[in-house]
């Protein structure tokens, strides 16, 4: 604490993001990373802007990239909002769209960013219990409310909510912005994008760190009404003309373009997931049912942190979340085989 | 304006960055980039980060550069803080240190997105007047005030305070958080780096997207006391864990230890600078003193919103602000020789 600080920063407790091990030998399964590298189109691209032009401010809009979205959704670009990584895109949503004075409703188990966000914008907000399951109960969303936003799948327990009960959510609340968040809706999900059209407090965000293998380039979207994109627009340019780099434009937008590639590795990831589930359920662990690129699992007879503890000294890392009610989870990313047979075997070992 | 908007988003005044024209065949002269191109030490740097491992988050705290920085000026790597261009850097200092009760000052003429944060926080500010040879004179910031910031050299004008008259600021505001915002400071000037161990009030940013030509690439830095620092990677982490990519840290990180590239062409564009202002003033411009990559010039008999309207039928863009005081002048960028004779011929013709 210091005299020079503004007065709220005091109070800020800042997200903890997952560990990002300087060691390359770990068998990283904890932040939810493609096993798979990006779409060599996107590298290729990439190749492209390493050259004198990157003495040039990127296009600030970033038209190309957002055409490219654009088109892969069949919405207009008016409808799209771009930010440096998902973060930065709910950060500005948080801010723009989901400060009012009901509170905010999320569910309790979620990701935890969002009371972060709350934090540093002065939203109040209500969590809202997952039913018994860890499932979403829409019916638990109707009440008056500033706003509601949840993962889909939900994070980090991996569950979908199917389309017509986020429909029975945005009726319910015509007022308020519902915001989904499809940070892994590729992996097993449909998405929401195609209801933006009957719904103007529909905004969907997405990454390209999951299912397009780019967490290392920072590039997040939302779409929804040209509405609440322009609130996101007018709040992104309040604050940073530039947010996202003439590379990552460049590679982001050729990723959207390789649809061939994108499916081949949803599709692995997918196969590699069922193929986990199936050999941990053999091991006595109960697995949440996952449309995610990650399970969310426990054991009855194995404290959860003791064995993720174990499995690091294996050389294994998964995720493990200090919060009641999933203190006795665990988060595990899904690798290529070789990694996943290296969980395996490791928690076959414990 | 919608129904779904925070409350603010409607007062919001953004700000315009200088065009960004999709013809390659213009002359730029309006956005100050570096004629010339990055490191090539700094390009190699990020070709060798086009890889899969792309598919992997970036060190969050972006180490390996702020190692290069610390390394380059001098300081301890707690004494730095990295973001997304300066612009992200400047909202972050913004909102985490200059939020205070009384208001902030900045020169009336300058940096044309302080005033845009300050609508985005909340902030009051007081615009102190430049004196009559359009210079910031130190004793009109010794009054009470939450804050001060001000560009060296400023911008639009490319004058540079010593920093003996910086320091007389800092002395006379001792409990108040002096940030000197060094985009333009390596064309001309002595960075105020070298007095943050003396006084823990002064914050100094920086910017890659002019001195080492990567503007297209995001990346800034701020310099100062482990407190200051701190209350920004605070709101940094309440805001996005990851705001530099993989391949920004390492092209940035290269750019600093390539010196002789960095001081040869820095060299050259002040070379160019210094014929740039004979040749106007032959013309019959008045030209502001200047230390940065642009210049800040009118004519007694041309109004300046023509010179740059008939420069742009040219192919010549520059920069020309509507704004009471200095709307008769034009701030144009330095480019290359060859840039530069297209800008004189144009204004020759004229």
């Amino acid at each position: 604490m210091s005299q020079f600080w503004s007065s709220f920063v005091k109070e800020l407790v800042p997200y903890v993001p997952g560990e990002q091990p300087k060691l390359t030998k770990l068998v990283k399964l904890n932040t939810n990373e493609n096993p798979y590298g990006p779409s060599p189109k996107a590298l290729a691209a990439m190749q492209a802007e390493i050259n004198d032009n990157l003495r040039l401010y990127p296009d600030p809009n970033s038209d190309l990239l957002k055409q490219a979205v654009a088109e892969y959704y069949g919405v207009n670009t008016n409808q799209v909002f771009l930010g440096n990584g998902s973060d930065e895109v709910l950060a500005h949503v948080f801010n723009g769209l989901l400060q009012h004075d009901k509170p905010l409703l999320f569910p309790d188990i979620s990701y935890s960013f969002y009371p972060v966000y709350c934090g540093l914008y002065g939203i109040e907000f209500e969590a809202v219990p997952l039913d018994e399951q860890f499932q979403i109960q829409p019916a638990d969303y109707a009440k008056p409310n500033g706003g509601i936003i949840f993962p889909n799948p939900n994070a980090p327990t991996g569950c979908l909510l199917a389309l017509d009960a986020i429909e029975q959510m945005l009726k319910a609340s015509p007022d308020s912005v519902v915001v989904v968040d499809e940070a892994y809706i590729d992996f097993g999900g449909e998405t929401a994008i195609t209801l933006v059209d009957r719904y103007p407090n529909l905004l969907v965000t997405q990454t390209l760190s999951k299912s397009r293998s780019l967490a290392g380039l920072r590039v997040g979207l939302a779409v929804g009404h040209p509405d609440l994109i322009e609130a996101l627009e007018r709040i992104k340019n309040s604050f940073n003309s530039y947010p996202i780099d003439r590379i990552a434009i460049a590679g982001a937008a050729a990723a959207f373009t390789d649809r061939e590639y994108f499916e081949h590795t949803c599709k692995s990831v997918i196969d590699s997931r069922e193929h986990v589930v199936e050999q941990l359920s053999g091991l006595g662990f109960e697995v949440l049912p996952s449309a995610a690129n990650f399970i969310f699992a426990r054991h009855p007879q194995h404290d959860a942190a003791a064995l993720a503890a174990k499995l690091r000294e294996q050389g294994v890392i998964v995720r493990h979340f200090k919060q009641q009610r999933i203190a006795q989870f665990l988060r595990i990313s899904i690798g290529t085989p070789e990694q996943n047979a290296a969980l395996i075997e490791g928690l076959s070992a414990i």
